[in-house]
C-alpha cells in the first residue's frame, strides 16, 4: 500500500508586470504566480495541484501548502484517493487549522491545492482527464465528494443525487460531442486596461477572426476611458459579438449601477465583479439596478456558503467559479450542483497561471453530466503562460479542445517551474542582472 | 526621522489542548497561540501586534506577518503613524497581496497585526492606552482612519462624523467613570465542553460569587448533554443571572433553530455562532426563528463587508467583534461605528491568547466616545494565559479594570514569548522530554 512521503510546494512567479498583461482597475501590476503543490508517495506516484496568485504573497500560500500537506504525510494514499470526500474534510475541517479561515483566503486555497493533488492521483490512476473522470463517476460518488456543511438549506444530498441522476440521460452522446468539438470559450485578451486603443481594436478584431463570439473588457478606472474603449470595441466587433465588462470589485453599490448603466448604450452582456465579492446583498441590488445587463461574479468568492447566499438572494446571472479559490475539486462540485439547482449558468474564471488548464474541466463536466446545456455559457480564455504546462489549454476556432492527458491539468513543465521559482530561479536572476527588476 | 528597520514575527503557542481548556463543539483541542508581530525603528521605538490562532497554522500567519511587515521596512515611521488610515490601506489594498483575500483569512489577520504595531507606536508616543487614545482622537481623525470601501451603502464618512460628534457629549464624564469603575464583563470560564458537570456547577457558582451577572456555555455536540448542562447551570446561578450559549458554527440553519428552541426553557440570553459565520442570510433566518432569544456572532466574521450585510439583513442582536480577525484597529472602528448606526450592541469576543487584553479597549471606547451606553453589553472574559502579557487584563467584581499602560495591550512578556516559541522554546522542549506531547 503506497504511503505519502511528501507534499512539496514551490513559489513560482512569472514577471508579467513588466508587460502590463493582466492589468485591471484593481490588479494594476500582477506577476502571475502559482503556489505549486507536488505530492509524492513511496511507490513513485505523484499528484499536482496549484493556487493562482498575483505575485507578492505567493510565498504565504506556498507555506500554507506545506502545512496542509504535512497533515497527509505518512497516510496511505489508497485510502485517501478512494474516499475523496473524507480526504477533503480531513483537511478543510482540521480542528486547529480551521481557525485560519474558516474556509476562506490563504488557508482555503492551500487546502484546495493539496486536495487537488489527490484528485490528480485519482485521475492518473484511472487514465482520464479530470472532466471525464468526474463525468463518469457515479452520482453517488460525486455526492459523497461534496461537503454539504452549511449549505443544506439550499441543497441536500438527496437533491444533489436527483440532479446528478437526471444528468446521466444523454451523457454518453455529450461526452463524445465534447471530445470531438470541445466547449466554447470567450477571450479577455483584448481588454486589459494597460493596452492602447490601437491594441484594443486590433486584438478585438483578431478575436472575432479567431472564432470567438464574446470578448471582455476591463473597466472601472475612468468612465470617460471606458466609454471610449467600449465604443471602439463595439465598432470593431459589430453588434452580434457579445462584449462583457469587468470592474474587478472597484465600485461601491450605487456607483456600480450608475457606471454600468452609463455603458448600456454599447450593449454589454454582463458586468463582472461590480463590487466587493463578499457583498451578497450588494450584488442583488446591483442586479436589480442594471437589468437586463447581467451580473457575474465568482473568481474571488471564497466558498460554497457565499455562493449559496448569492443564489438564494438572486445576486447573479452568471456564476464564475475559480478552480483555485475554493477547496479543490470537491467544493467546485458543490458549487456546480447548487448553480444547476438554482438555474444559474456557470462560466468559469480563467487567465493567470494554470486557470485555463484547470477550469475547462468543470465546464466539460457541467455540460456532460450536470446541465446538458451550453447555450451562451463560455469558458474564459487568456492566451498567455500556457507553454509552462504539460498539457497546455488549447482553443481552436473559439472553443476549448478537450484535454486528453490523465490528471487535473495542473502539472507544470519541470524546466518552467525551476526557471521561475522565486526569487532564485534562473529567469529571475537574469532579469535582475539585466536591470529589468 | 525614525525609519522602520524590521517587522519580526514569532510563532508562540501554549499547550492548552493538554487540559481541554477552550474545548467546544468545533474547536475540540486548541493550542491557544499567537502569531506575534514586533515592529522596530532605527531609533529603538517598538510596536507590538498579534493574531490569535488555535495552534496548527500559526506558522502560516507568522509567515504572512513577515510578508506584510516587509512592505513597511525602510519607510518613515512618523509618516505612517500620523496617518493611520493611509497606512492601513497601503497594506490591505496592496495590489498583489490583496489577491490572497481580498480582506479575509490569513492575509487579513496578518495585515491587522502589522497595522496594529503602528497603532501601538502611536499610543505609546501619546502615553495612552488605546481606549483613551481613540476616545480622545478627534471625530475627524477617527473618520480618516476608517476605510469606507464597500460599505458606503451602509455608512458614509459624513454619517460617521455625525455619529462621532454626537458621541462627544458627556465624554469627559464617561472617561472618568471608566477609569474609576471599568466596564462590565461576562465569563466563559465555566462552560467548556471538556469540563465535567461538577466542574461546570462549581465554576458557575464561583462566577456569580465573583460578581459576574452573565456566564456562557458551549453547546452543540449533544442535545441531551446540552439540556442537562443548561439545567445544571440554571439551577446553579438562579433565574437572575444571564446564561448565553455558544455553538461555534456547528449547525445547519434549521438545526440551529430547533436546537436553540429546545433549550429555551432554560432562558438562554443569546445563541452565539449558531451556524457558518459567513451565512448572513442564514443568521437572519435563525434570528427570526429563535426570537426572543438573541442571536450573536462575529468572532470569525472576516471583515466589515460581512458585518455590513448582517446589519442590513437584521442577522444580529449582538455583534461580537474580534480584534485580531479583521484588519486592525481601523477595521474595528469601522465595525463599531456601523453597529452604532444600526443600533446593534457590541460585545467583543475574547479568550484565547491576548484577546481579553486587546478587545477591552474597544468596549471602553464604545462607551466613552460612541454610544454612551452600557446596558447589558458585556466584554467576554476567560481567565487564562493573562500572565504572559505586560499588562494582563484584570476583572474585579465582574468588571474589566481600565488598562493604564500606553499601547494597545499586545506586548507579551519577553520570557513567555521565548519559552513558548514553537517548536523549539524551552516549554515545548520540556513537554516533549516529559513525553506529554
Amino acid at each position: 500500500m503506497p504511503v505519502i512521503t511528501s507534499v512539496r510546494s514551490y513559489d513560482v512567479r512569472f514577471p508579467t508586470s513588466l508587460e502590463l498583461d493582466g492589468s485591471d482597475a484593481v490588479n494594476v501590476d500582477p506577476d502571475y504566480s502559482a503556489a505549486y503543490a507536488v505530492l509524492e508517495a513511496d511507490n513513485g506516484e505523484r499528484g499536482y495541484g496549484l493556487v493562482f496568485t498575483a505575485g507578492r504573497g505567493n510565498e504565504i500560500v506556498a507555506k500554507a501548502i506545506e502545512s496542509y500537506g504535512a497533515r497527509l504525510v505518512g497516510l496511505e494514499l489508497d485510502e485517501l484517493v478512494s474516499d475523496l470526500g473524507a480526504a477533503a474534510k480531513r483537511l478543510v475541517h482540521d480542528s486547529q487549522l480551521r481557525w485560519l479561515g474558516p474556509e476562506k483566503g490563504v488557508s482555503q486555497m492551500a487546502a484546495g491545492a493539496v486536495i487537488n493533488t489527490l484528485w490528480d492521483v485519482r485521475a492518473r490512476r484511472e487514465g482520464k482527464p479530470l472532466w471525464r473522470l468526474l463525468a463518469e463517476m457515479s452520482p453517488e460518488e460525486i455526492v459523497s465528494a461534496i461537503d454539504f456543511t452549511h449549505i443544506q438549506n439550499a441543497l441536500t444530498p438527496e437533491e444533489a443525487l436527483e440532479i446528478l441522476r437526471a444528468g446521466e440521460v444523454g451523457k454518453a452522446e455529450r461526452l463524445a460531442e465534447l471530445a470531438a468539438n470541445g466547449h466554447p470559450a470567450y477571450t479577455t485578451t483584448p481588454g486589459w486596461l494597460g493596452y492602447s486603443d490601437e491594441k484594443l481594436v486590433r486584438l478585438s478584431k483578431e478575436a472575432v477572426a479567431a472564432g470567438y463570439d464574446m470578448i471582455k473588457l476591463k473597466v472601472g478606472t475612468s468612465l470617460e476611458d471606458d466609454v471610449r474603449r467600449m465604443r471602439l470595441a463595439r465598432e470593431a466587433v459589430g453588434p452580434e459579438i457579445r462584449i462583457s465588462i469587468d470592474a474587478n470589485q472597484r465600485w461601491e453599490v450605487d456607483e456600480a449601477i450608475a457606471w454600468t448603466n452609463a455603458l448600456a448604450e454599447f450593449d454589454p452582456f454582463w458586468i463582472e465583479e461590480p463590487t466587493s465579492t463578499d457583498d451578497v446583498l450588494g450584488h442583488a441590488d446591483i442586479r436589480r439596478g442594471v437589468a437586463p445587463i447581467k451580473v457575474a461574479t465568482g473568481e474571488a468568492v471564497m466558498n460554497r456558503i457565499i455562493f449559496k447566499q448569492m443564489l438564494q438572494a438572486g445576486s447573479l446571472d452568471v456564476l464564475q467559479l475559480d478552480s483555485t479559490r475554493v477547496a479543490g475539486v470537491n467544493e467546485n462540485l458543490a458549487i456546480l450542483v447548487m448553480a444547476k439547482k438554482f438555474g444559474v449558468p456557470v462560466c468559469p474564471h480563467a487567465g493567470g497561471v494554470g486557470l485555463c488548464e484547470l477550469v475547462q474541466h468543470y465546464s466539460f463536466f457541467d455540460y456532460a453530466a450536470l446541465t446538458g446545456e451550453i447555450g451562451w455559457k463560455r469558458v474564459e480564455f487568456v492566451d498567455h503562460l500556457h507553454e509552462h504546462f504539460v498539457e497546455p489549454a488549447r482553443v481552436v476556432n473559439g472553443s476549448y479542445v478537450a484535454p486528453v492527458l490523465p490528471g487535473t491539468g495542473a502539472e507544470m513543465v519541470a524546466q518552467s517551474r525551476d526557471r521561475w521559482v522565486f526569487p532564485d530561479g534562473a529567469g529571475w536572476v537574469e532579469l535582475r542582472a539585466a536591470g529589468r527588476i
